[in-house]
């Protein structure tokens, strides 16, 4: 159901790191979200040098951009935020002042997966996309 | 409007499928959201397969990402979903299982086309922009 | 703090002009939304031709969407989206009917940033991460 846009200047990233980045980002929001690890996205946006700035400056940022369904209680999505950007400091060797992490959400019901629509959160039970 | 991002590994669409469903994206959209056509903006992002992850797995997702203005009945939202997930499976042949649409908004008042603020749902006849 | 993202069609923008939009993107979000420089994040995605439609025909608009913290009285943001597209208008020379700017914003609570959650709006002076 989440979506986890990673983006960063090309070579920021080793193709081993985003693919253990990927796996943490995973374990981390299926853990506090109460997800299945099947259903979670992470995708990775290398963009030329030349066209990641901070500051107005060139830069070499680590942004991730999650997006969840609305509903969670803001403290876990706080500390799913706090994870997210803790893991990935951690696996990329990006220091974590270079780190930004930023969570998403709209209502589960403007959203579509497997046909269905989204189940509310603490409702994943019953969703018949689940079936 | 609005603008539609679809998120791919490369070479899960052939051109002529991207085509296709940009201009069915714009017809359902510009007829729930009761939108012009020619104010909905569809963009394809391929990524390399190796960037691309499911449940921390190289996968091959179709996301679909939208933006609207804040305001439309939540149903016609649910509606829209709907109809922009099955025009995807139908028209790009990716099975439904792996089709997540998912749409976004902001007030329609933090956000300028044509050098215009956009228009409140239900008040686009008014709008300066679409003189 | 905010990210934005401006997407074109390849060939839209000159390496010189996305140097001087990022700039000008920068010095207007650090302005309006009172966030020092060096936490303003500028990245630019292009896009081959052939996957960016507006109407459903393939199209050049410039697409700029902005993420910041929830909480700025929405005349600021207001006043904020009509900055950027004046500024991405003249300083790209994109026509102003082809320029589309939205904010976007989620709770300062949902974000991190040099390992700290975002302080709320107004708020920035006490906020560890600026230490």
């Amino acid at each position: 159901m989440p979506v986890y846009t990673c983006t960063t200047a090309a070579g920021t990233l080793t193709p081993a790191v985003k693919r253990s980045l990927a796996g943490e980002i995973t374990r981390v929001h299926s853990e506090i979200n109460h997800v299945p690890p099947g259903y979670v996205n992470v995708v990775f946006s290398e963009l030329p040098r030349e066209d990641v700035y901070v500051g107005g400056e060139p830069g070499a940022p680590l942004l991730i951009t999650g997006w969840a369904r609305r509903g969670h209680p803001q403290r876990e999505t706080t500390r799913l935020a706090l994870a997210v950007s803790a893991a990935a400091s951690r696996i990329s060797g990006v220091p974590r002042d270079r780190v930004l992490v930023v969570i998403q959400d709209s209502p589960a019901r403007s959203a579509v997966e497997a046909g269905h629509v989204l189940p509310e959160p603490g409702e994943e039970a019953s969703w018949q996309g689940a079936g």
